[in-house]
């Protein structure tokens, strides 16, 4: 075995194999490695022929195989087989080596692991890879966290194999250690609101304004060639358009309406909440999954004929409709930009919490392409980091501001008739209420922080004077203190 | 030393000091200990003619100065201090002694301590204890999770320095090992999304209906005699009431509007997210919290001078100005009742996934007096629980859904109008649309299985049919397979 493989790949299950294999399109040489031999040997034999491969039999062959220095991506579950696999590549390699995570790994694990390997002079490099296994295939967005030293190495490998949005290649040095990984959470975070805005959109319009799926899907359709343009409404669409073969009814209609997740949404409100970051939007995009699937308790509130709300808006003329319709687009994207302003924020803080330094401009480049939330105003977005404007949060960046001014009728229009009506838009609706907490010049917290000093000394600060200060609720003066 | 106190009190600060006063005053036999000795002593000097102590200097004499089961309530600093305590006491203790840990610790680490203490053939009891310094002194409320076998023990010991409500003592065993911190943490967070509604009331009736603090304060004076009785609303009323005696303006206007926290609402709403249950109300009512903190946000904010939402409703006649006050004490108590439900929903989730027996009717009983959520209305949520009719949701029991359909008109208009207004009321907004979700007969997550499917072949259920399913989406005819 002579060490003629630039890169090569652990655990050939759909992601590890479109990524070999997108590797081997792109004129690497891939080592690859599975724990068993039949996954290998059936990759070889159905694409062996796509590129140069090196099929290893054993990890020993594997490492043996890679030229120095030796770079290997897994790509196997989270969890404690990514750390077996990453054990035995470390006690098979050299200092300077690289392994790769390119796993769904939870950024805490991934700072921990990098601790351990580096302090065994290899290099560990948490990879999010966003795009599923089409992406993987085809061309992802990549969000790799580690030493700069080894991005050098494995900047022109993953350069050959992601997407590209408008020329450039999706994929950039994140930051040190976990910071890959934490991008990527948030990414997926992002989507889940993206997700229930769209979602709640689509509720508006059929429970709300009684169109059928097909209709909605054209509305969505004709929204991909505004300043929504996504792959998500654009996937929207061929979703609403679809008839299921079986019934000949719209397929969106036989599918259960209970939503699934995977836990990366749940990491970044977590996250979030334990850097004090409001992520009021995804949190109640995860929320909302978590009620559609709690199937005893849905029934039973079908049992109990809430009398509640009104029924939809179907008499309403044409021309108000349409205008109900346009509202609705205003209403999406101003709450849209509140979560991705949310998210970035949680970027943010978790840079400065984890020591990261990472350009929020370079991020929202590399999800242009390759990922779920990839997005054509991305651009803006990445424009108004990179100018500075949205230094302290996007909605302070003029073009994102004026956004929001011109939907803020729009907004408040569908948010207050779905409460009328009796739809549920939370997303919509915390978004609002983050956007008004924003540009509130008091907020009544000034009472919750009398409330905490009343009944447990938890102390309030002065407007006008420095200082933390006590009243005794419980003296007949009630004297204020200064405490310090 | 003889071995006579029947109970001992391990930490002298302030909680600490005031629980052993109080165990003192109810004819206990009370050992003291603190690690610095002139906290006893300072202790005896002003308090030790309160009743029996028997202070130690060290913890070997506080050990021997127990009698058989020993029985000692630690009530130092969460973390590691609590822990070296434990240890230490664990190391002079005998088979079937007690420890009791009545610091706010996280439920994991009660479980972790409870595994570790048992195994030695010990007691442990995690305590969680509401009401505060004056709570401690005067009555708590309390949350005891450990054994049943030293909850007899214990039980005469706390029933005798409780709150009573309607003469029934507020403390009950809660389930085993994390059982009562756990608890505690969902009182706390519920108490977060309390204060909250009442900051949202406040506001709507401040910058809304421009009234001023001693007006709205005689409000919350006015609803404290109705289904609204309790605690928060009624200190509400004394803070609102408060003049600053330095300025001569309302206190509340002189209070910064940065709301602090300490972690347990943070605590109840990430465990909520691991258990998949909907804690919108709590969730808003954090998030709030920290949104009011971020002071070089809100700064920015306001320098960008926003052009949203509208003047305040001032215009408004009295009589329509009357019932929009009404309204809102109908969206007040709706939502309250939401996210009690949410809250409950979530213990008995916990319960089952930690193999807790939870009485649901016990807990709300308990919370009747002593903390800092007691209300009225938790009777009406005993009877609920105790009837079997809140199995569900607490939103199903008759009372209660009574409630929400007389509320719901009320609770429409007061989020439209604030939406209209630019006000935000996250709570109340993301509490009705958990009710609209909650009683929606088909949820727009259908589309969201669609859209999972198609970029991710994530699959979907069939409403006509069992079975998991995946639409070929990238291929031509688009077949759908049956996955199992």
């Amino acid at each position: 075995m002579t060490a003629e493989a630039n890169v090569g790949v652990v655990g050939l299950a759909a992601m590890g194999g479109s990524l070999a294999r997108n590797l081997a399109h792109h004129g690497n040489k891939v080592a690859v490695f599975n724990r068993s031999w039949g996954r290998t040997e059936k990759l070889m034999a159905e694409h062996g022929s796509e590129g140069e491969f090196y099929p290893a039999k054993t990890m020993e062959e594997f490492v043996a195989s890679l030229s120095k220095p030796r770079t290997a991506i897994i790509m196997v579950k989270a969890g404690e087989p990514t750390d077996s696999m990453i054990n035995q590549l470390a006690d098979l390699m050299e200092p300077g080596d690289i392994i790769v995570d390119a796993g769904n790994a939870h950024f805490p694990d991934t700072i921990r692991r990098e601790k351990a390997i580096s302090a065994r002079g290899l290099h560990f490099v948490g990879c999010g890879v966003s795009g599923g296994e089409e992406g993987a295939l085809k061309g992802p967005s990549m969000m790799p966290g580690g030493t700069k030293e080894s991005w050098e190495t494995l900047k022109p490998i993953l350069e050959s194999i992601v997407a590209k949005a408008e020329g450039e290649p999706c994929v950039t040095y994140i930051g040190a250690n976990g910071a890959g990984h934490f991008v990527k959470m948030v990414h997926n975070g992002i989507e889940y609101s993206d997700m229930q805005l769209i979602a709640e959109s689509y509720d508006l319009m059929r429970r709300g304004l009684g169109m059928s799926p097909s209709e909605i899907g054209d509305v969505f359709e004709a929204w991909n060639h505004t300043e929504l343009e996504s792959y998500l409404v654009e996937i929207t669409a061929e979703v609403l358009h679809e008839t299921d073969k079986k019934t000949g009814k719209p397929l969106v209609d036989v599918i259960v309406d209970h939503a699934g997740m995977k836990g990366t949404g749940t990491w970044t409100v977590q996250t979030a909440l334990d850097l004090a970051v409001p992520v009021t939007g995804i949190a109640e995009a995860v929320f909302a999954r978590g009620l559609s699937s709690q199937g005893e308790l849905r029934e039973e509130a079908l049992k109990q004929h809430f009398e509640a709300g009104r029924s939809g808006l179907e008499s309403m003329p044409l021309e108000e409709r349409q205008a109900f319709v346009n509202d609705i687009r205003e209403a999406l994207y101003a709450s849209k930009i509140v979560a991705y302003a949310q998210g970035f924020n949680e970027i943010t803080a978790a840079a400065k919490e984890y020591g990261w330094d990472i350009d929020l401009a370079a991020v929202a480049r590399i999800w242009r392409g390759g990922c779920i939330i990839r997005a054509k105003f991305l651009n803006l977005i990445s424009d108004a980091f990179e100018s500075g404007e949205a230094n302290v949060s996007l909605l302070f960046a003029p073009y994102f501001k004026d956004a929001l001014e011109t939907a803020d009728r729009s907004w408040r229009r569908v948010v207050s008739r779905a409460v009328n009506f009796g739809i549920p838009v939370p997303v919509f609706s915390s978004s609002l209420a983050y956007f008004d907490g924003l540009r509130s010049d008091r907020l009544p917290a000034a009472l919750i922080q009398g409330q905490r000093d009343f009944f447990g000394a938890h102390t309030y600060q002065r407007t006008d004077e420095p200082g933390v200060f006590h009243t005794l609720w419980a003296e007949p003066g009630r004297e204020e203190i200064k405490e310090s």
